[in-house]
């Protein structure tokens, strides 16, 4: 039985499906009514870069059915008695409720929208966007209600994202950041370029300045009030992020992590037999801090439901942990990280230097060269590779992979700088970005390490 | 003293002096007529995409005297005397000849462009293209001949690159190419979608079709005859690849290899005291195949150069070796490959199996998802990861700098399938397709291996 029918709870479904054909009933549930579907393409349906609802949805209840594997939109697990083994579910289109027996229970109930106590925020106009119910509620209010200012409040991805969709909507748009820069999961000296990409594009940023209260009344929203300034919006979205939806499974009895999220072992096994979870409410293992996180992405959802769905299934598969990567697309920028920023480098109780350099992404006489900067995070004795920033024009930001690989091989820059990376004009300088600044941490390395003469 | 002023020879040149500023005298010499210049742009500089000469100069001989280094071009080393630790130096704008001494020999001299025994390669018109000296005689002759057919003998990089760059000149072009593909480094599965390419482009291809003999007179040449058909040209560009040029380095007595390169150590030193080499003229190590090779390829060619160059000023560096990385553009493709392909892993003696999967650039459903083929051949036993190609159109091909980075760190696929890479629909589907092909090879070694019940 699935709690959660988007990406980890349908992956882990559809790979014990695979190996248990026959003998295992499939049963997903999810509160919502949609299944397995693009949660990260939701701004850009909101913004109008993909055209139709359907192309965010990999697979349809109708789908799931051919796989046998049952989906039931629209009803909500409301309760779990884990020695029972069994989950109290609610139709939510009549009310009615039912109690469903499980072997094996697989938690994927995902993330919601951090929603602060502030005056005013749950005025009409003021939207979480995590779930694509939540997207087509946004969507239903731009065309019922015509806003025309909008304000986002919090530059994370999903803010900086849909900042830049409401402007492609033709909406007047406002950004408040508490942190000196938005995007602060890059550290303040990269993200001052999205600033000012995100000004020269048309939106207003304000940094270092908290939402404070919202006004407004049932009829609507008015404004968004800072410590500095009152900023007329009729639209607000939350842009603070999210953190696991765990309610009900912190209720069932199930150990919750540090970090907010349902503890699991490797095999994406809670602390009770047969009950897994996967997804944006499973806890993960950072290999570069080694501390327990929570990091809603899809693409950790997918890896894990596929963990989950194997051991379930018979097989046995083991998810290593993740190393904090992710990549956007911001106005004309491609911002990604991997690994740990400055901050998560201090709070690990790690000595690093920080090296920055600004490159292109082809080779510099090439048509299309575009502008690249990049950043690494290194132990400052071991020379141990431990973060890496890039932001840039089309072209830089996959680059992001290779330091990626580069710390989940736990690589010292001292064997990357010579690594063999493709080279050709059209694709990248003689030296590629990523191994001139290898190259430069070293040296930073070498000379710190230096015993003075 | 340094033979050769293009990326091994003054990449060194320049490092030695970095650290040794005072005590050193340095002083290059070139046969050529151009500094440190970028071969790898040269056809991009033939077919327009590049303006200016200028462009593809990274540093002028003024540049390097500036740092205190003396580049002397049109002066030909013609002997060297390791015992005497002299060269002979013809300066070839008046034919005089001197007798020059050394403490450190940088041998630099790079490749020379295949010229098979052909009956007429010699005619005017036939030009194999290797040096900036090279590309100048062919914009010369293209501007001052205007030939309307070019025939372009072998579909290697150079070949490929520059029979775009002849169509974009607007001529009418041929190639002829001796394996069942161009660029026959990728294996022929892949290189079909590369002959469609650019026959869609307007490009005649001829695939298992060797150019046999060369027809014209000392007025110009008139075609390319093979075993089935006359071609006429005007203009024969060859793209057979390039070999060590190492004449001169044999006769002073330097081991060649095995490869037709002069043999090194890891700090790029020959077996002569003193005596470095670096470059297309240096033999490299190939990481998997653990033999070693001739690769002619400006980014080897600078890393080597910075290894001797640190070494001769008195610091401490290796260059570990490469794993056949490459990369180029051919018509709207992007072509990239790294490691072994199936024929250098049969010659390599190991047991192997291979998996290829067609997937998108960015999320299927994201405006400008583009296809992309990626290949992956795989150690049978033991899942090693052994090569990688990939062939898709804009955004694809960098993606093999994280299996080159993989390879690098003789990753297997089972630890590669789980890898924290970004995901954000505009840049990669929810499993970029490196993951996807990872997951799948390890799946076919699981099945290979499985024990028959």
């Amino acid at each position: 039985m699935v709690i959660g029918a988007d990406a980890g709870g349908m992956t882990a479904a559809s790979q014990a499906r695979r190996r248990r054909p026959d003998d295992l009933d499939i049963i997903a549930f999810d509160k919502g009514g949609y299944s397995s579907y693009s949660a990260c393409g939701i701004p850009y349906f909101i913004g109008g870069a993909v055209k139709e609802m359907d192309d965010l949805i990999a697979r349809t209840p109708a789908g799931f059915a051919e796989q046998n594997i049952e989906v039931r939109l629209r009803h909500e697990v409301t309760a779990v008695d884990l020695e029972a083994r069994t989950v109290e579910v609610r139709d939510l289109s009549d009310g009615t409720s039912s109690t469903e027996s499980f072997d094996h229970l697989m938690v994927a109930t995902g993330a919601e929208p951090l929603r602060p106590p502030l005056p005013g925020i749950d005025l009409p106009g003021v939207f979480g966007v995590q779930t694509l119910d939540h997207g087509m509620d946004v969507l239903e209010f731009l065309e019922k209600k015509e806003p025309r200012r909008a304000c986002v409040v919090g530059g994370g991805y999903i803010g900086v994202e849909l900042a830049e969709a409401m402007l492609s909507r033709g909406l007047e748009v406002t950004l408040l950041e508490t942190a000196p820069q938005p995007m602060a999961t890059l550290d303040p000296d990269m993200g001052e370029w999205i600033s000012r990409s995100m000004r020269e594009t048309g939106i207003t940023v304000y940094t270092d300045e908290p939402a404070e209260s919202f006004e407004g009344d049932a009829q609507g929203l008015r404004a968004v009030v800072t410590s500095e300034q009152t900023i007329e919006a009729d639209i607000v979205i939350l842009g603070l992020g999210g953190k696991p939806n765990v309610a009900m499974a912190a209720e069932a009895g199930l150990p919750i992590g540090e970090s907010g999220a349902v503890e699991v072992d490797r095999q994406m096994q809670t602390s009770f037999p047969g009950v897994w979870a996967a997804g944006d409410c499973a806890e993960k293992f950072h290999l570069v801090s080694r501390q327990p996180v929570a990091i809603p992405l899809g693409t950790h959802a997918n890896k894990e439901g596929r963990t989950a769905g194997i051991n379930i299934g018979g097989g046995y598969a083991t998810f290593p942990g993740v190393i904090g990567t992710s990549v956007t697309k911001v106005c004309d920028l491609e911002v990604a990280r991997t690994g740990l920023n400055e901050q998560e480098t201090q709070a690990a109780g790690l000595e690093y230097l920080t090296v920055t350099v600004d490159s292109t992404t082809r080779a510099g006489y090439f048509p299309g060269a575009e502008p690249i900067k990049t950043k690494m995070i290194v132990e400052k004795k071991s020379g141990r590779l431990l973060g890496g920033q890039i932001i840039g024009r089309e072209g830089a930001a996959k680059r992001i992979d290779v330091i990626a690989t580069a710390i989940w091989n736990e690589m010292g820059v001292d064997k990357m700088l010579n690594m063999d990376l493709s080279y050709a004009p059209p694709f990248a300088p003689l030296w590629d970005p990523v191994l001139i600044t290898a190259r430069k941490a070293w040296q930073r390395v070498e000379e710190s390490s230096a015993i003075p003469g």
